[in-house]
């Protein structure tokens, strides 16, 4: 770890509770007796989950924290704490690191999360951040990703697409909704969309050994997606209107040249498929979603949840379209890494 | 996370006690009721810690692991489980992915750690492997490096100098030692040796309030160091005498040539400055120091615990050289990141 930088952070990083021993240690110590623990890790990286240079730092410190979040509440577990390792450009890689911890620190706060240390190093590559989220198991245990029954309805919260305008650095973890259900209702399976409904519906319905069938026609659409008619119709980029790197502007427009942005079609696909979303999804059984449905526990906050389709034994999967027609599901769902 | 390279991962990793959720959920639950949580990161990076191509991805595989339990190591923590994060190159990605696992999989094995988990990335640029460790506080705590006292001897566990050879990759980590040190003796501050004894050294001293005196005379020596004779001497590679990829030996040899291998003086700054030894770094009582000294509990595995100085209210260290004389320190003392 890189002297400075450290003493520098040590002295930025609040005090908690939750630290027996924090940063400046070979190891942190987390007052976590009587409880089992959830971890996680998620590493981004420059290029794929950012570009730096076009992105405010900020946004991707929070961006790196704020996905981990998102991981312990698909688990609807208790936030702890969370270490921060970094691999930093050796130019200009100290200001970046000064400005990601800045960018988490709010949201650390929000969620009472302690900053319990990390690694801090530098290379002639590119920015690389990993963080691990550290949960505790609360009294209502945890929810996995395989419980869906068959018959389940699937639900999810909020509404889907077009996140790489702003939602994809801005989104709020779903830590204390899921909490609040896993309190107060059945939930027999959750995940978050990172890559994608389709994708992540079909990991969690290989997970619960089922299929599933969706219904367009109720998924709840972002009105973010009607941003992406001014970024295809609009030749001059305005940064004001839009804050899209240009870079990823080009390669939307390259992507989508052939579609039509204002097509009802266009506009699910997109919620469907565009991921890093980090809304929940949900399996329950069909009482306790009318339950569900009928309490709408989040409505005062705006967010709404929203039954979307359900499980089935038969293992493949369907999308019943607008008009009607029930179709398999097909080609790439969401996002995947690619190698040569 | 990379779904194939998942589903193959989950069908290698061995099940675990320590485990109520393995890979393949959003997060990993581990077993850990009634007791504190040890947590701690490293990444380590291509041409920092290790070479892409020309180090064997096994090796880079355990370093990564081993320099992460080392961590644990220092604190006296029991291991509990890991997670791995990688960003991979997106050219032949893959198959270092699994040989990474590979070569981590025997480590992990000998001190039953659990891999929980993890995240897997492709991206144009470098390898970079990141490492949490979990472990937990044991009956008899934790040690920290910021308790040395005044007047607290120094000790080392093994010998130190030319890591750079090969133990850099197969080192042990000294978890057994410290556990039972922890146990059975008084020790007031430990420290894992990863960027040069001189400069942990100077952490330890630093976090304790501290200066020190160092005895050159007293120093451990790894006759691992005697290679860099070979190294500095010998015009043409021998690559089945000395596995180093050859862009470190043009490095190294360009670093030392105007140095003498064969002095001592040469060997000894080596033992003080090369790092990544991960021996121990201990600070006792005299008495106690005396007691250590006469037990030399690990001696029947051919592991010696060494008295090399002492710790002192003056915050300026010192080195006492082999003609006695006391010199402050000064300079570089190990290794430190780069930034622009």
């Amino acid at each position: 770890m890189e002297n400075e930088l450290v003493a520098q952070f040590r002295k930025v990083l609040p005090a908690s509770e939750k630290l027996l021993i924090g940063p400046g240690d070979d190891a942190a110590v987390l007052r976590t007796s009587n409880a089992d623990t959830v971890l996680t890790v998620d590493m981004l990286t420059d290029g794929v989950d950012f570009i730096v240079g076009e992105t405010d730092p900020r946004l991707i410190g929070r961006k790196a924290l704020a996905v981990n979040l998102s991981d312990l509440a698909a688990m609807a577990a208790l936030p702890h704490s969370v270490l921060v390792a970094v691999v930093l450009p050796q130019d200009g890689g100290e200001q970046l690191a000064v400005d990601l911890l800045d960018g988490m620190l709010p949201l650390a706060n929000e969620f009472d999360i302690a900053i319990a240390g990390g690694d801090t190093n530098a290379w002639d590559g590119k920015l690389a951040v990993s963080i691990t989220a550290i949960g505790q198991v609360s009294p209502f245990g945890v929810i996995r990703r395989s419980g869906a029954r068959p018959g389940d309805r699937i639900l999810c919260t909020g509404s889907l697409g077009g996140s790489i305008f702003s939602r994809q650095f801005l989104f709020q973890p779903r830590i204390r909704e899921a909490l609040y259900l896993n309190e107060h209702y059945k939930i027999h399976a959750a995940m978050d969309i990172s890559d994608g409904l389709l994708l992540d519906l079909s990991r969690m319905a290989d997970e619960s050994g089922l299929g599933f069938q969706i219904d367009e026609s109720k998924i709840p659409v972002h009105p973010d997606v009607l941003k992406y008619k001014d970024l295809l119709n609009q030749s001059d980029p305005n940064p004001n209107r839009d804050p899209l790197p240009p870079v990823l502007r080009k390669s939307l427009r390259k992507k989508f040249k052939d579609q039509n942005p204002e097509s009802r079609e266009f506009q699910i696909d997109r919620a469907l498929s565009d991921g890093e979303d980090f809304e929940l999804i949900l399996a329950a059984a069909p009482e306790e979603t009318k339950r569900l449905l009928n309490d709408q526990p989040f409505a005062d906050q705006g967010l709404i949840l929203s039954e979307i389709g359900f499980f089935q034994e038969e293992r493949n999967s369907f999308r019943k379209g607008l008009d009607g027609t029930i179709r398999p599901l097909a080609g790439t769902l969401g996002f995947v890494h690619r190698f040569k």
